[in-house]
């Protein structure tokens, strides 16, 4: 049996999102029909005017509304911090997380021989400059645990040679709440590799 | 940091799609931030027309853009089996494995008190009238394995007692492809109690 037109269609611009399979596409198919149909309104709204209402941030490159983002214009972020990531979705992770308070670079790619992907040599260009101009003492690359992301990250060292601030990466280690027993290989070396000093106690 | 109003507003509504969470949700907007805009474009219209394109099947209740339905019209079915099931959805799953030559009936619901949902009294009737009209030999009664199918199976029973059909149900027992050892109790005990009779092979 073919699925009537309205349903195979949404259904298969759902399947070819990120971690909806066939099933769970059908599944949000007959959700919606379910939905009075001011919900379905909303959404085709929200998903029509998505990429028209945003913008990367002249600045940081990450999706905005305003120029520059509410991160580049806010005045109580450390402006001589700067973390550099591969995507505006990674900078999400990292604020909602509430662990960084200084301001943010989006590379908007990654380097992937394999996969033919390289950082745009302009988003390197403006990061320098950015550096220079904020005086930015420190820069955190902030890549993906990854083969690809090991690349990035000397990618933008490579890049950054002769600027005067400090560069620095994530630690690699147990992820806090994991199991040892769960670790892989990988994961157990650098944290073995990167293990800490215990610190004394006063007697 | 609260995410522009775009990414949150989309970010929202996915949420509340069946298994979509809070992270999922947040890939998927930027998965569509980087897609090109033909793509939202056509997704957001094929979400806005779903409702507007599909109607209920005035004969079965089955989604269709036609009257009455594919299934209904189709002169090769079976049209002296009816399946019973509680929605299109269900119909569709049916359909998709391509074990059954009949016709459908939609319940569009289920009775489950706890829910305060019930079957609407109408559909019960055009099943009885459509048993009647198609002179039904076999009424398969195919609701979920669980309490509220269990429920709905009953109501179907009652609703249908005095009709001439030969009312039937879905078996309960393993599933192909599964393992004893991760199968629950009922469903052990279903497999048990409906245990089939081994065919003589002739020596």
């Amino acid at each position: 049996m073919s699925l009537p037109s309205p349903i195979d269609k949404l259904a298969s611009a759902l399947c070819r999102l990120p971690g909806i399979g066939e099933k769970s596409a059908r599944r949000i198919v007959f959700f919606l029909l379910a939905q009075p149909e001011v919900f379905t309104r909303e959404f085709s709204e929200a998903v029509r005017t998505l990429k028209e209402r945003l913008h990367p941030c002249p600045e940081c490159g990450n999706f905005t509304e305003d120029d520059p983002c509410p991160i580049c214009t806010d005045p109580l972020r450390d402006r001589k911090t700067l973390c550099v990531v591969e995507t505006a979705e990674d900078l999400v992770c990292l604020e909602q997380a509430s662990v960084f308070g200084g301001v943010y670079h989006v590379l908007g790619g990654r380097v992937s021989p394999l996969d033919g992907e390289d950082i745009d040599v302009r988003v390197l260009e403006s990061l320098k400059r950015r550096i220079r101009d904020l005086g930015v003492k420190e820069v955190i690359i902030a890549t993906n645990p990854c083969v690809e992301g090991d690349l990035t990250y000397f990618a933008v060292v490579d890049a950054l040679k002769g600027t005067s601030a400090r560069l620095s990466r994530l630690a690699y280690g147990l992820p806090v709440g994991g199991s040892i027993g769960y670790a892989d290989r990988v994961t157990l070396h650098a944290a073995l590799e990167a293990r800490q000093k215990v610190a004394e106690t006063g007697s």
